[in-house]
């Protein structure tokens, strides 16, 4: 059987003006706004009492990227853990040692990230390189895992889109908006793929008791995804790659051979996924709602999360033109008048499955 | 109190000409004497009958640097244990999984590492970033420690080398090789405080029946430290120095200003040092001598390996001078018929202490 090895897609590495070090206080947002649903998650949901006592708390960030969002989402659970145990009778003077692994693809800048790690740390660190739909840890190894803004990212685009046999050829296009709804369900069916892939190799991974708290751009159930304000951001690169296909900048094959490996759920497509899985039960689903930034700030956070996965396929001379027609097309588009949104999943490690 | 950081000495990165990566096999020719020791100590010293079976074997290389030797020493490791709990009636049916820690400064070149990782490993990788000299890993944590030509690396060369109102001012030369006896001393003293702290902090992390194998650049208890091959080395580099310094090309306060922070121990110290500590068992204590190498292949694999410490110093233009010279001199001298000596050592973490 032939292994398939994960793309990956690096965050903008460094910490340069367009850095995702530097352009990520979007995702700080929500995760600012999920610190109340995991706080409250570890206060009722953790099964502590379950934890050996002589072992340390692990907890796993995947897709952790180059910081600093990682370290702060840390800290809130280890303070949250802490308390825990804290006010737990039995457990008070067990308070346990915590070790950190942060996760994300081999191509991440982990020399970025490890420079940042808080000078007051208390608790132990370790990177771990890899692609998270595969198995990361050993067996029964996690307390608790944590993924934000990493499972809207698929293993690859559905390769169908690249075939002009296909009802899903994805010409003049690289995305689903505005595409037939084969692309769609192309896009869908890969998706379901990597979260079954992803929620297997936790399932492994987790302890019984433990949790699972994922953060996703997402939509709502009454929003269609390809209505999502993310996948008609996307439309809009799209048309501004048209556009400068049309000037001779590229060429349109460029375009229809690429795709983005990028998909945005909704609450019930996760649920059905994961009782399909049938490991977790779902402790919770909340949709998150944004703020909307201006058209430059949007911009700029998009070309910090994504201009890798761009450059590899276009190359880079290009990147400051088509990021420039990007955001004076958001500026005329009234995209930004639709609230992004994002889906915050709590999941708990059956003891049985 | 003030909290001393340890400095960092990473090895040349990336893979180019002079990278560590390219230029570390007289490193693994001192990995392949020193398996067999390993193989020894793994079938008859390892308590693997202590380790709980619900836990993953847990492996960690002190020192990795950017590779390729780090992974020849791993599998190396997880073939012996495979092979000892096979033949181990009570056990074969448990052999464990695996988890591998490479650890090395936060300046390590870690984006290099990941991305030589062996594609069909059978073991779960994490990176640990940090000064080994320090804890970095939770309580009783590990089964197999390994730290190889990592020890004779000092935090810090001894701070009264710098000062002119001590009789162990350094100045003119950058090692203890024809210096005052204070200056030999001097560095003794801090070899010692730092191998307390790296037993100090091993003591805790490894498992009773654990192994910790060290391989160091050493001396014999015949043989001087000051006149063991690299401290004559780099007695030879500060010469080289001086004549650069000389025609004016660097000022000799710079060269006060600077001393190599590598130390060679001799046996009888470092069975001094364990025993103070007192939470290891010493298994075994082998001196390993080395083939010599010719005079350009032996500059070149300690620019690798030294270059970070001399650039940060003395700056990267008089590099290729100084290692010109280098060159010129060893082929001019005898010092490459003294035999380079390396000292291999097998502890075992006890069970009480």
């Amino acid at each position: 059987m032939a292994i398939m090895v994960p793309e990956s897609f690096p965050m903008n590495a460094g910490e340069g003006p367009l850095s995702y070090t530097q352009n990520s206080y979007h995702q700080k947002e929500g995760l600012i706004t999920s610190k109340a649903i995991i706080d409250e998650a570890i206060a009722e949901r953790l099964d502590i009492k379950r934890f050996s006592t002589s072992c340390p708390f692990t907890i796993a960030d995947f897709g952790c990227s180059t910081g600093p969002n990682t370290f702060v989402l840390v800290q809130n659970v280890i303070e949250a853990v802490e308390a825990k145990y804290k006010q737990c009778p039995s457990l008070s003077s067990h308070v346990p040692e915590f070790q950190v692994y942060f996760n994300d693809h081999v191509s991440n800048d982990f020399n970025t990230l490890y420079k940042s790690i808080p000078f007051d740390k208390k608790y132990f660190v370790a990177g771990v390189p890899g692609s998270f739909f595969g198995r990361l840890f050993p067996k029964a190894s996690l307390n608790f895992a944590h993924s934000s803004y990493a499972l809207q990212w698929l293993s690859m685009a559905p390769t169908e889109l690249l075939d002009k046999e296909s009802p899903a050829w994805n010409k003049g296009r690289i995305t689903y908006a505005n595409a037939p709804e084969e692309v769609f369900k192309a896009y869908s069916a890969q998706f379901a793929k990597d979260m079954t892939s992803f929620l297997n190799a936790r399932a492994e991974e987790v302890v019984p008791g433990g949790l699972v708290a994922l953060l996703l751009v997402g939509t709502t159930d009454d929003v269609l995804s390809h209505q999502s304000v993310f996948v008609r951001l996307f439309g809009l690169m799209g048309s501004c790659l048209m556009e400068m296909a049309e000037l001779g900048l590229l060429s349109e094959t460029e375009i229809d051979s690429f795709n983005m490996p990028v998909y945005n759920t909704s609450p019930k497509e996760m649920k059905g996924l994961i009782e399909e899985n049938g490991c977790f039960s779902i402790e919770s689903m909340d949709p998150i709602v944004h703020e909307v930034p201006d058209a430059k700030t949007c911009s700029i956070h998009l070309r910090a999360g994504m201009e890798g996965v761009l450059k590899e396929h276009f190359g880079s001379e290009i990147m400051d033109e088509l990021f420039h027609r990007f955001t004076k097309k958001i500026e005329e588009s009234s995209i930004l008048s639709i609230l992004p949104n994002e889906l915050s999943v709590i999941l708990k490690r059956k003891v049985a499955n």
